[in-house]
């Protein structure tokens, strides 16, 4: 019995975690900005790739995902059609995909979150996980940018300022 | 109704949320393990932490923040009293606070996650948020510690390889 009533207790709702990840969403915001222009899409630390190109992957997965579990439709991951020039373009596409996760977010059920799906063909794993996995790829990401700005000598937003 | 219906999804039930940390807490504890001995205590990028210290400061979190969680009590933050001299006894100490951690996270009821506690006497928000605050910071870091190793001309472990 004990063991049922653990199984079952909630930790959080899905509003929470979506409000939760659209906060890392607006800190990772901040750490684009913060990049001077150049830098963005040319500086890294230890051969690892530019701040723009981890952010470009960050957007190659959050939205399409989230598209992609609402209508069970299994494409592959596609990390090469977007390809910014500017921070602008990359912060535009940045806030377009606000509005996709919020608007398919939405439309995940409960009973959903603990299904498994195949995303992208490739990650098969019930559906909490894969959007935590988003979630912790970003604030991984994110951490190396933190280095990057360090060893360009700026301060990085602060880690816990999201909204 | 519907924004009622909303905000009572359960995104994921609290013993995926522990098991989800302590996946994260084993690849950390991986990351501990790549570093070279000296590398581990002296080296890092930008005028940043060693990574022992980064290390030491999500010791000094995890289980003490969940003991002050379940007892209520709000002794302040701690980083001073442990300080490892070696890669073994961090280690060792990573093992203890695996315990401790599940010890007291089971012990934190549905209700409780949701209600506002004054973590350390100083982060007053409610539970749920503390404990992924908890884990956002470890993953924060730890992506850090990816670009030492990688500074360091080092492979780090795979990002989602946890148990």
């Amino acid at each position: 019995m004990t063991t049922t009533a653990i199984n079952t207790k909630q930790f959080m709702t899905s509003e929470q975690l979506l409000e939760h990840w659209q906060g890392h969403r607006n800190l990772t915001r901040r750490v684009i900005e913060a990049f001077p222009e150049k830098e963005l899409f040319e500086f890294s630390v230890g051969g690892m790739r530019p701040f723009a190109k981890l952010a470009v992957e960050l957007i190659s997965i959050g939205g399409p995902a989230l598209k992609g579990i609402v209508e069970k439709k299994m494409d592959a991951h596609d990390e090469e059609s977007f390809n910014p020039k500017t921070k602008a373009e990359l912060l535009n596409k940045w806030d377009e995909e606000t509005e996709v996760i919020n608007r398919y977010f939405g439309q995940i059920s409960e009973e959903r979150f603990q299904e498994t799906f195949n995303l992208f063909g490739q990650y098969e794993f019930p559906v909490y996980q894969n959007i935590l996995y988003f979630v912790d790829n970003e604030i991984h990401h994110r951490g190396q940018g933190y280095v990057y700005l360090r060893a360009l000598g700026m301060e990085p937003p602060f880690f816990w300022e999201r909204f």
